[in-house]
């Protein structure tokens, strides 16, 4: 990506010769395209430019440099040939937010692959929609083992992962009421870890219909279509009516459009938790009335990213046979690298459950 | 009060002779004038009129019905003569709220003297600015020990019960670093419960200089004046300087203007949690923007009302001397009923620390 | 039971004419036989002789005492001929462990139905070893959805609403490790909330052998059989073998005998969490090490019956197919009235699943 | 320490000439005594021999190794001559405790100052009883504000930071009841942090008589004498009658006896939390009936050291002139490095506040 909002172009850059100690040069496998590429395709976040996107990858180890022995997130010896994911953002570990108030994912110098380093700086190979990355030693890598598929991992990607991190700030809860805005990756893998964590009931409000189909094989019971209730009103009358007449015990916004905020509040029953995961870029605002949250009694979380036991925690679910299938199956649109415009057009329309890069 | 925005008028209601089993007629001793009285005349929450407003109220018992002995909340016998005071809410402990909900204070029938009954209905005595106040059996009393001064439970007022609640729901822990905004009875009552929960710095952002300046003798550490920083901007950089350029682990809102709420979030470090305490009327929308709760982390919450046990906490509390002492002297205004108006544009004008009716 | 340790025996006594206000006779359906009345018989909890026993019942309203509608805890109306479950306790809601400490199952003056009540006082019919129950206006009652049939909600019993309280105190999060030691109704029934709860591996220490392939249908992941493991060794040593040689993230003692508590501790691996379910007769003391709490850094908590809420939240999960089904499975043995020793020989001799009594 | 139950030895070792880069070499000024050292001097805790005990230090940097900067646990940049104090222990932040389970304190390698290395092996000189130590590169050091006298960091000691591990973990909330077993250093420690969190009353159960006396000026406001109530029995009642009847809130054992343990739980009212801080060292066993946790509902915690954010809370705290003074006139016995043994047995005895040696 050179410019925001205008088309990516293929470049080519030098695959690192010698290799520092502890670095890892991968070949890369597949990089799912996630919705905050969009995101910042369009602009809405800060980033360097020009920049190789790509923060959902998976690889083959090619060379480790150094000549001692490297480990990954768990403690396992990796070797060349291994096919590995990894934590896309690593935190310094030492700063105010690392340390003291220990909320590592807004970290003072934390750095994405994918995100936060300018490609025409060496080693520039530091994104997942090329043949190549170039993984510095602090990485939280991750050996996969053989019972989780790389389109598993993929087809959940960040989402996932992202999904996992809300939810551990605010639980859902065994029988509760859940509502999900969106039907989006973060909106299925957010329904997905409902189902597992033993909601009674979750409804999903969003589209389109072959999203919202697919939320029901994640475990929605609930299908509320902006094509059947195209206004707010409507929706808010249709999640009064399934959750009788109060709302929600708790709602998990993972829409992105400012807006949704507003509505989440109104699938609240009172004393409900809102945990807003889809405002990961500043897309403007909106007019709130801060009454609500006191006449409601409302408790609201904020989540941003994920921290590598997320990852860990990921994978793990992943062997169960349940999840390694329903994820693996997001995956709908495959494109070659340099397909990559063609694939993020397909994302942004909302045509697909997931669309990955195959370099 | 017949009227919003009008001057409130003198009536006469008859006092019941014959009382139901467990009703309690009480003498009127000192009724507090609370910041929602205001709001409640300016017609902002939805109120029957006409309406005896008056939801502090310290009285003796003058007669109660029926033969059996009746019990405050504690169980001790109550009798004529006792000096009680009340929770001023009743909620019916059999609703969606109140059982699986566990949420009594939006009980979906509750009622509180002062605020919910119209005046014109018998009994018609169920506000606080009266010679008399009939009480329904279901009223959680309390007998006031004699170490608890009617100055101290009146000059906490439902300030303190709301800030109890609030901070049972966010607490203030050993250590963090604590913004209020707001210098009113709330506030007041908020940074004396942070001072006693073991805040390390309380920075109070508010005015006018009589009541910042009680607020230095309620524990606050730093206090950021309204007049020395008169812009939003002022204050947020104010508040980053005493705090190492982070912003504060809890924001504690007790202001009550909407566009407060925007003023909180920019004095919340990443992580922090934010208490909305201050919203208590519908006053209208803010320009919001979501991104902020995503990407700051935050965990936000509303608390509404309190429960009797936050009247049981506060007595108890105010039987130390330090607290009965500084609550006492928040009352710096006194009235006789028929000044009710003048008391009302005193607290009207913030010109009182907290102004009181003695019948 | 009028007698520790010897056969019950039938008595009559005298179904009431005239209700008052707000009782409501039932004709009894269906009695479970909980473990905890084979500690009643065995003396181990103080109780009042001669007793009518039986606290986890079903039945037909066959009559209510009063004029006025009466209403279960849901809210809804009852009325004759309804098929009805009910809580066995009923707290005070006024007593110091009500109110301000709101420790309801510990109220002071507790009484359940089936343990508390001496059979020769009137009005009797107390315990659900019977024809008839007479319950108290105080109870809470609940009006069965035709989805959740008698046999799930016995089948669930009392074990079920005790486990459902115990994981609201300690839960179970997503991914956890969980291990269960025993595999009576108390252990499959935290099995299965474990399972609904989100557990990645669910390892049951137990048996016998029908037991334990009944807690594989309600989701262990791993038996341990005592048969197998006859020593706590080799059980401790099987546990680590299956948990990386940590131990597991959460222990649930629902067992009974003192001697589990121990092995519960060679369970958690450090900083887990144990919930002790199984202890609620005093069965005597065990030789423990308390510096295993420390050097753990261990959590452990206690659990004491259960609230109506708990019954309502079983209720709403029993209407889940899969645990309709699975709990009313659990029911193996059925006995008429007069047989009830020798459905308690089967009980104290683990030959059941569960048994219950038909009158 | 050269064996176990006998006098220390003074052994030279040679400071190291040279330091690896990030190695800080520190001349000692202060080495405080805890209790644990007692229990490492009777041999109940599995240490190496020889050993250089002392793991609460404080001195001055008199060499950094290696060319580049290197910075304390907060971010500052450390040079020689700074005044500093460290974490004791180190954690490898890559196993298992370290990172999925988040229990650094268990980390399964962690090693610390005073307790984990043999003397006879270079580089020798990692503990406080000595006229230097040599701090490895992952230290977590804290250069010491001027405001903080080396009395007081020391005064506090480890029990200061074991006292905020523990109540992090569980927490004393605003107006709680609070009983603290035993008046040594953590003991008092725990009364200070209780009586910071806002708790309204504070028994302690211990002796002597000047340190119940020391209590006293930390915030205790209920002295329960060993001397006026020898038996358990006695002192149960004691606590009772103290607290209407039931117990405490929450009960912070701080004795080190394994029967204290036992007195805990009478202590506890229903449903209450029990902090055990004591149970440091294994000192056996005790007879212990586990129906008791069921039965009262209970909530165990352990917690084991403290991390190096509990030594930064530390710090902060001692920046308050209250606590400051009160930590450093815990320090009651001074001795020079060759008076180490005349030191041990005045702790042994319980005859100190707190000792130190002085190099």
């Amino acid at each position: 990506m050179t410019e925001f909002q205008r088309p990516l172009s293929l470049e080519s850059y030098p695959v690192p010769g010698e290799l520092a100690p502890g670095e890892v040069l991968v070949r890369i496998q597949m990089a799912g395209i996630c919705g905050t590429d969009i995101h910042l395709w369009l602009g809405q976040l800060p980033v360097p430019l020009p920049l190789i996107m790509g923060h959902e990858t998976v690889g083959a180890i090619e060379a480790i440099g150094g000549a001692n022995a490297i480990y990954d997130w768990r403690g396992n010896q990796l070797r060349t040939g291994d096919r590995i994911g990894w934590a896309s953002g690593i935190s310094c570990g030492q700063c105010y937010y690392c340390r003291p108030k220990r909320q590592p994912t807004r970290c003072l110098s934390r750095k994405a692959y994918g995100i936060s380093y300018r490609a025409t700086e060496a080693p520039h190979l530091r994104g997942g929609y090329s043949d190549w990355i170039l993984l510095r030693p602090e990485t939280a890598m991750f050996r996969l083992p053989e019972t989780v598929p790389t389109e598993s991992l993929i087809g959940g990607g960040c989402a996932l992962t992202t999904a996992l991190h809300g939810l551990e700030r605010c639980p859902v809860q065994l029988g509760d009421t859940v509502v999900v805005q969106g039907a989006g990756p973060v909106g299925l893998a957010a329904v997905a870890m409902a189902n597992a964590s033993g909601a009674a009931q979750i409804i999903v409000v969003g589209g389109p219909a072959h999203r919202l189909q697919m939320a029901g094989t994640f475990g929605a019971t609930d299908l509320v279509s902006l094509d059947d209730y195209p206004t707010a009103g409507a929706r808010r009358q249709r999640v009064l009516d399934l959750t009788g007449g109060f709302g929600a015990d708790i709602v998990i916004e993972c829409v992105g459009m400012p807006e949704a905020v507003n509505e989440s509040l109104h699938f609240c029953r009172d004393g409900a938790r809102l945990l807003v995961l889809g405002q990961y870029a500043n897309a403007g605002n909106i007019e709130f009335n801060p009454h609500t949250i006191t006449r409601k009694q409302l408790e609201i979380h904020g989540s941003w990213g994920f921290e590598p036991r997320h990852v860990d925690q990921a994978i793990r679910l992943l062997e169960n046979p349940v999840w390694r299938d329903r994820f693996a199956r997001q995956i709908t649109h495959r494109y070659r690298l340099e397909e990559a415009n063609q694939a993020l057009e397909t994302v942004r329309t909302w045509q697909s459950g997931k669309a990955v890069l195959l370099p």
